[in-house]
């Protein structure tokens, strides 16, 4: 962390340098250096090599000191400092959108990859501190009683990987493309090797270096291979992770490695596919879905030049709409594009990111032609208006449609660019089986006002994607968009997408952790988890033990002085049949199980009249409160309530809190303390069970008792 | 299923049959012959081969005709149908204990894999209908609010793979390795394609043609490959399932299929691995941790003759204790084993499954030797007693020690058979570090009594593994054992287990499905889902028209009328101060916040004196109840209540109560209904949110009002 760093101006007019062991590194006499050029304009920007780089040297480092150094702090600790290196990104932006600027990208695209990226680690830290706990270990789902007695429990808990976390991104989205698998991987505590694709490598170099220079990166938490990533994966195995988005083929090359196939590297792929949009069939011209549906489908052609994994490649429309589609997604194309030098205000499209992608695309189109395409608008030798095409990497938007829409290059074909095809369908189950010729997709979209008629895509699509976008007048405004990620969704699609999953939420941070099932005594688990489990050793306090001074009412501990497992029990409280018909009259709650003992005798649950629910918790809560003010700030909530004998009059119940959770909250003098709950009667047989949800001051104040 | 199965006899003396397309088939003229032998005698048991057999047909079959008659069904008829299924095997289990005495299992074998399969298949069944909803599409996680003004969320939905579910089976479980791979994909809704060894096919075969003759198998749902797979993965793609369990080798080879590799056919192994026994610092000889240690590892070793997957490879002992643990083993085992014909009464350990695999672990064992191990028990010469060792696959029970714990050979060598290896270590760090030269495991059993040394153990070995048990004093007698997968716990490991993941009850079910992001509008996700979404339309009855008979109180609809979206929206009502000081004397909750304007008005959350939280949720149900016998049948309990604005004295609150879930249950007159609950002030904010569970009768009573 205190290396030099190299200023931007050197990052960019020679060799890039790569980050490696806590120092920046360059090559010293590099044999194979590729040169990376402006994509507008063609002039050189910085030239690329990793001749030489100890890329094992790399992986220990992560595993060590990498792992040591994240390791110290807990899930919100390392949620927190995500804000805080996002609040520093988002100050030193405007040197990214700079340096973007010479990717072909325009501003509009530079907020989908530079913004985009900075709001991506700002959901994770937000998320991670809501809904992970504060400690390291996460429990996944219900304990599972598995012996009679409750002497033998089994529950799931997730614990981070113990190697690397190595990305390997591709050329669009080279800050977006680090920052959503850093977001996650960072909160896990799982060190991270960047590999950026050459082309755009510049600007991942230039935000590793901001990050750096915050001074909120440990040691070892990130490295970055400025360039071939050589012999990388040699050097992986069970303990790390791989993470790739990219082409397919690529995919396949790295999936192939003998650490991923034969050594249990855990390799995760996200690759461009050949995403639909679906005009439904009550969505034709005149409706308001029709026209989002042609924004929606224009917009995703043109963001970042088309060049978006989840760029709508097909358009797939009701037969009698292929002509209106084509014509509609003509005259907004023509009317709105203007290809140009991002720099150029007037400019609403780049460039492709090199001549190769121009030349890639014109390929594809060309093979998508020769396959019995029709060419509406643009094609490789289209229009660009007052761009430069012969300098710079530009591609006219480009619409095909094919009479035939099963002819398989159109479902296998990636031109990856401004390029759609547009296909006509006869009813829902031809849109179905068109949409599943992609072998897979990231993403679609289905554009309908018809709730039955999105139920039955979901159904038959859903399981070949990894989002569906339902659009229509209600959400057309506020919708985020066919072509975006969120950090709140999964990212990845099956089959030609790649297989896997990003994104998600807290679910991308159990990417970076094993899910473990542990079995166990309820004290072991409670040791093993840092939650109490019933059954387990507890600290019990009674109002007799309290009132003689023998015990202190975990009540009256503050965060600092509360353990889990301290423990209140209270005494028994009988209920009369005037308690139940009081409650009833107060509360207005007359429903006859509590007031009419004939029909409460009659209902199948009911022995006779019972107590209402709402009594017992209410009655619980007067059994176990403290009343006077202390540590104990509010009661927030109440989770799983669950009422399992019924309790008629003269029945008496007693409750048992316990102290089953702490999550202190590193931003307030408070944290949430979470407290199992159970209600017993006379018998000893459980009445009810609940988690209290409490907000407890984390030190005492001196005014209170 | 109509077609005419083999009798019992015929599927044992002569080619075992394949069912394919809903009908038995076997080879007109089979070239390529196997035999199988008895594992004890030597005798022919059948002869296997699947010359011929057309596997893109199965395939086709699966993908049609299974995929069209178990979508007829909802998950809880599914899992319904396997409890049923369940029963069937139950009933004709003594004809699958004959034929397994064959494969060299002892009857309490048969309990592992008959029983233990069928237990599986009740597990399912219970956890599909208590656990997941009566429908096809499953919500993972919550609704994310994507949009202020809420008219565009986000969420996940899990729906079916289109394609089948191929499971291809080891040797050691003919059972229960074919049943827990069923169980999940059949509630899934899934059809299966079934590969079991060769060398157990005929226990498999019965397995299924019981299935079959119990007719609750919908046409398609099971298809049998007796015998070599052939070239079933060339016909596979996206929409389906492979599910590997077998040696590390043989998933290597199908991983590496093209169809795996590029054509994205989801593929999950579960390889048997070098599974770890660990005996805790304070766990030494005299304490009861100890002589747990040793009953589980000499069970672990010799149940099934050791040919489990998850069997104990390696013991692992604090140095000082090797020389008694070696001494407890050697002691316990000579003691208690008897090798011999499992059809022998005093029989404890049978035979290997074949000569082959006795050939094998007589080689693993030298390998050992030859590495450095010392021979302390057993060995390929070792005695067997009165088993036949020439014409059975009779392995005596063998332990070994290393001087030299890091010896690669001990971390990486697998003897298949009732072998162990006892290596020593210094302290808890060195003993994570041996545990993970395994390179990932399916499980390991860490012996202590100390909490803070078993959560060090699960920081240290819980990425390396699928499953960690904790054997202490008070669970060693009501543990289910080191090697016991269990349907409600996750199954397989990382790295050399394999990588993939089984069982973990209803996650097991997701495994044949696929998570999607869904996006829209709050109408158009109650479409897709079935489950109300806050700000979707709503079917709103009031006080005012119920009482004029415009409108019906929901609770007055059966579950036959009910729909979701029936809401019920409640007048205000103004909580006096009276009432919070009379409910506070009432129920004894009189915590300062509802009691002491002064305290109240200090804490950080409260105007001043504020409502019981409990008041809210009793005035609320006082709000929206229908007081007369109708068809809602109790209040079961009540989920995710979150306290969101202070209610103080003179504020006003009403309750919005909307059907969001409806649940019918297949084997009751009611089902669950879930209301979502929401209530606001006289400003409209929200108060308070939660769901409250309810049962509802299906149909409605003449009696009620």
């Amino acid at each position: 962390m205190t290396a030099t760093a190299p200023t931007a101006e050197a990052a960019v007019v020679d060799l890039l340098p790569s980050y490696i062991q806590d120092s920046w590194w360059t090559p010293e006499d590099p044999q194979k250096v590729a040169e990376v050029h402006d994509a507008s304009t063609g002039e050189p920007v910085c030239r690329i090599s990793t001749d030489g780089l100890d890329t094992r040297a790399a992986v220990e480092h992560a595993r060590s000191v990498g792992q040591a150094g994240l390791g110290e702090m807990t899930i919100h600790q390392r949620a927190l400092r995500l804000k805080h290196i996002a609040g520093y990104l988002d100050e030193h932006k405007e040197e990214l959108y700079a340096l973007s600027d010479r990717t072909g990208a325009t501003r509009r695209d530079h907020l989908i990859d530079v913004d985009g990226g900075i709001g991506t680690l700002r959901v994770f830290s937000s998320k991670g501190r809501k809904e992970l706990p504060n400690t390291n270990v996460i429990i996944d789902g219900d304990v599972e009683q598995l012996s009679r007695d409750g002497s033998f429990l089994g529950e799931h808990i997730y614990t981070r990987l113990t190697g690397a976390a190595v990305q390997i991104n591709a050329f669009n989205f080279p800050v977006w493309g680090m920052l959503e698998k850093l977001g996650p991987s960072f909160i896990a505590g799982v060190p991270t090797i960047v590999k950026p694709a050459s082309q755009t490598a510049y600007v991942t170099q230039a935000c590793v270096r901001l990050m750096l220079e915050s001074g909120l990166v440990p040691d070892g938490a990130i490295q970055l291979i400025s360039g071939s990533a050589r012999d990388l994966l040699d050097h992986l195995d069970h303990r790390d992770h791989v993470a790739f988005t990219g082409s397919a083929a690529t995919a396949q090359m790295l999936r192939s490695h003998r650490n991923v196939q034969e050594g249990g590297v855990r390799f995760t792929a996200e690759t461009d596919s050949l995403n639909a949009a679906i005009l439904g069939p009550d969505a034709g011209p005149g409706t308001p879905e029709f026209d989002a549906f042609i924004k929606s489908v224009t917009l995703e052609m043109t963001a970042k030049a088309g060049q978006k994994c989840t760029a709508v490649r097909r358009t797939i429309v009701p037969s009698e709409h292929v002509d209106a589609v084509v014509e509609a997604l003509r005259s907004r194309l023509e009317s709105r594009v203007v290809l140009g030098d991002p720099r150029d205000e007037a400019t609403t499209v780049g460039a492709l990111a090199s001549k190769d992608q121009q030349a890639e695309v014109g390929r594809a189109v060309q093979t998508l032609l020769s396959a019995g395409g029709t060419l509406c608008l643009g094609g490789p030798e289209g229009d660009v208006g007052t761009a430069d095409a012969q300098a710079g990497a530009f591609f006219p938007p480009t619409v095909l449609s094919f009479d035939d829409a099963r002819t398989p290059e159109v479902h296998a074909v990636e031109a990856f660019g401004p390029v759609t095809s547009v296909l006509g369908y006869a009813d829902v189950d031809d849109a179905v089986e068109l949409a599943a010729l992609g072998g897979g997709s990231l993403v679609a979209t289905v554009c309908t006002h018809d709730p039955q008629t999105a139920a039955a895509f979901a159904r038959g699509i859903g399981s070949h994607h990894g989002r569906v976008l339902f659009l229509d007048r209600d959400d057309a405004k506020t919708s985020t968009g066919h072509g975006s990620p969120l950090p709140h969704l999964v990212h990845g699609g099956p089959g030609r997408a790649g297989g896997g999953e990003e994104l998600g939420g807290v679910r991308a941070v159990k990417h970076y952790m094993q899910r473990t099932a542990v079995q166990g005594s309820p004290d072991l688990l409670t040791g093993v988890t840092g939650v109490w489990h019933r059954g387990a050793r507890a600290n019990t306090a009674t109002p007799e033990t309290v009132a003689s001074g023998e015990a202190v009412h975990p009540f009256r501990k503050s965060l600092a002085e509360l353990r889990i497992g301290d423990q209140f029990a209270s005494g028994l409280r009988t209920v009369s049949l005037e308690d139940i018909l009081a409650f009833a009259e107060s509360t207005g709650d007359t429903f006859y199980a509590h007031t009419d003992e004939e029909a409460a005798t009659a209902n199948p649950f009911f022995p006779r009249r019972v107590a209402h629910g709402y009594l017992l918790v209410s009655w619980a809560a007067g059994l176990f409160v403290e009343p006077a003010p202390g540590p104990v700030l509010a009661n927030t909530g109440l989770e799983n309530l669950s009422f399992q004998t019924p309790v008629t009059y003269d029945d008496s119940i007693r409750v048992t809190l316990t102290a089953k959770q702490i999550i202190p909250r590193e931003t307030d003098d408070y944290g949430e303390v979470r407290w199992d709950t159970v209600l017993h009667n006379q018998h000893d047989e459980i009445v009810a069970t609940y988690d209290v949800l409490t907000r407890v001051a984390k030190e005492k104040d001196p005014d209170w008792a």
